[in-house]
């Protein structure tokens, strides 16, 4: 059968509504979860939803759930959203996207006066990016068990706001118990936040995994001395060994399989002094790769070669992990339902691993769980420049209405 | 003729004694230029000059000269000395080494009772750190015409204390102007402050020159971006870039001939984030030579070492010479006169470059200099732990006797 088409124009403009919520001077938007922005997100999602004929349900997390109903009353539901949370200077389409993209599935259900079998829930997940407190996929990952209820509502922000303080200061501590539900499916839209669909001009990137993630912080320690007496060969200088080290690794990431990212993105050089020889130098290794066989086989080499610079020349070296994700691996039902939406819209489409963490991968650990990616204009996301085209926003809309349909069964 | 032996364990004690003010827990000094124990180190001198029956005098920028009269009323002093202010962390030795060397010197001309046509001046420069007051060697450099004296006496502090105020404060804003002195010629004794002497196993270092600098903030600019999307082969990774400027310059130093030393100690990755790709690193070049020659050419070679990375990898790049020292040649008849009581003594001896700058490279625009270099155990300067062997201290001291008794010539 044919399914309907979304409403491109009337999903461009909530997006753009949306975005005037915490708009900066550059274009983007500062919406950091739980402030009076987030709250006026919240609030205007909430009365859109209403205007859609869906009832809100809000849990201790203030996770928003919106639900059109379906005509099996005791069906679990397809989930379908994402978050309303921006970094700092953040764009108009991450997160928000997903949640709006959702929105217009159920919008068009009703403009087609359609019943589904199970319920549908429109959801926004609290504080996704971790920005303002400091811990990303909060309300998705208590949601999925992945992390404390409790140790979430007491984090602070750098002035000392906890979470649960904040959602009640801007009412959405809700009355629902965070998790323990049952899932039919879940589906997110997002912005790639990467180059590679643009790069092969497909629309549609059908996830199939979420990188895995290891971190860890490189110590080396060498010999201060004065920058004008001691000869080079007589050198233990930190910094040269940390930069050779750096360059290695890097080398490495260029030519792993499979291919891996590997970024150094703080460094610091002690006593860092313009005429003292650096006696220390620490460096963080942020190491992705959507398998765990590369992951391990990754920190071997990460270790031989840091290790093995060190030696050479003369420096100590500590290696400690940070950090470490399991990479995850999507649904195959989800992924093949994506894929086949996309087919059947004819819209260009290929295979992709996130590189990125989202509240879709949380999830998975509790239910069948998809994700579909559009591109974002030169892969630029977490920036006031973030765009993406309204053909390829109602595209990605579109696979996410037929997926989500198809999972919650046309009566 | 045989000159007097000086003292060992006096001049050793007086060293310790001075080593009292601003000693620190871990067994070094920190006594700031125009502190308190500044105060309480001039003071001292000052005490010990009176003992030995030299005439202080103080100029505007509080140097002490502390003159053994001549038997010539118009002939011009020969200079020896130092001075007495340390780094933060700073050693026994750098510094008040060739204070109480040059005191030795006219202690050991009293208890033989020898005259000499020319008067002897024990000289204390103040501010040679640069710690407190942001400008090295600022009371040799004015006393040369080198620095602006108004701008010296205006310079303030972290805190905001001028050199102007401080001097007061302390009671050494003397009555003389600074410089316009002839002088027959100026020995300074030093520690190396390096590791040639000792690993040569000499005793006696004959500087011939200083040390050359110039020194550069290399500015790379790339683009930022999300550590986990963005594939390996589409980063302009400003990090990286550097890196790799940093190891081709330290190869570079390693294999240039004269041989140079170059140090990057300062190195800002921004926005220092672990998962953003660096679209800035800023690091800083200290390259020092011996002569003008080859520091022309490490310009230019580093010069296109960072420009070419920078080209290869898609990274735009702003060089910034942000100070420029001239090699200094000491004098020849200086160097000699210090080579033949070298060998007349019997000390093993070697010609050597100075990394460092001292005071006495300054009064070198000025007047006939000449510096003595003695080992410091494994190089280590600007440190609590900087140790001079007594053996070491004497034979400096002796064979800077020999030189300013001899340029002082006897009655």
């Amino acid at each position: 059968m044919i399914y309907p088409t979304i409403q491109s124009e009337r999903l461009w403009r909530s997006l753009m509504e949306m975005a005037e919520i915490g708009q900066t001077s550059g274009g983007g938007v500062c919406r950091l979860a739980l402030t009076d922005e987030d709250l006026a997100a919240r609030e205007l999602f909430v009365k859109w939803c209403e205007d859609a004929r869906l009832t809100i349900r809000v849990d201790e997390l203030g996770n928003i759930f919106a639900r059109r109903a379906g005509s099996d009353l005791y069906a679990p539901p397809v989930m379908t959203g994402s978050h309303l949370d921006t970094q700092p200077l953040g764009g108009r389409f991450d997160g928000v996207y997903g949640v709006l993209a959702g929105l217009e599935v159920v919008r068009t259900l009703n403009d087609a006066k359609i019943e589904t079998t199970h319920p549908i829930d429109v959801v926004v997940w609290t504080n996704e990016e971790g920005s303002r407190f400091p811990a990303g996929c909060m309300g998705s990952a208590v949601f999925a068990g992945q992390r404390d209820l409790d140790v979430m509502l007491n984090l602070t922000d750098a002035d000392g706001y906890s979470v649960k303080d904040e959602l009640k200061r801007i009412g959405f501590d809700g009355p629902e118990k965070c998790g323990n539900v049952s899932i039919k499916a879940l589906y997110e839209a997002h912005i790639e936040q990467g180059p590679i669909l643009e790069n092969a001009s497909k629309t549609i990137g059908v996830v199939m995994s979420a990188q895995g993630l290891r971190c860890f912080w490189v110590h080396v320690s060498g010999i201060e001395g004065h920058a004008g007496t001691l000869p080079m060969d007589k050198r233990r200088d930190a910094f040269q060994g940390a930069a050779r080290m750096a360059v290695a690794i890097d080398n490495l990431a260029n030519t792993f399989v499979p291919h891996p990212v590997i970024t150094i993105g703080v460094v610091n050089v002690g006593p860092g002094s313009r005429s003292t020889i650096p006696g220390t130098t620490s460096f963080m290794i942020d190491c992705r790769c959507p398998d765990e066989q590369g992951l391990n086989e990754l920190e071997d080499e990460i270790k031989i070669i840091c290790k093995g610079i060190a030696k050479t020349r003369g420096l100590e070296i500590n290696i400690e992990m940070i950090s470490k994700i399991t990479p995850i691996t999507f649904n195959k039902d989800c992924i093949n339902s994506i894929r086949n939406a996309a087919e059947k819209r004819k819209l260009g489409h290929q295979d992709i691993s996130s590189g990125a963490g989202h509240d879709a991968c949380h999830v998975s650990f509790i239910a069948p769980v998809g994700m579909i990616f559009i591109p974002c204009e030169h892969g630029i996301s977490h920036n006031e420049t973030e765009y993406a085209s309204p053909s390829d926003i109602t595209a990605g809309a579109q696979v996410l209405f037929d997926v989500v349909v198809g999972a919650a069964k046309l009566e």
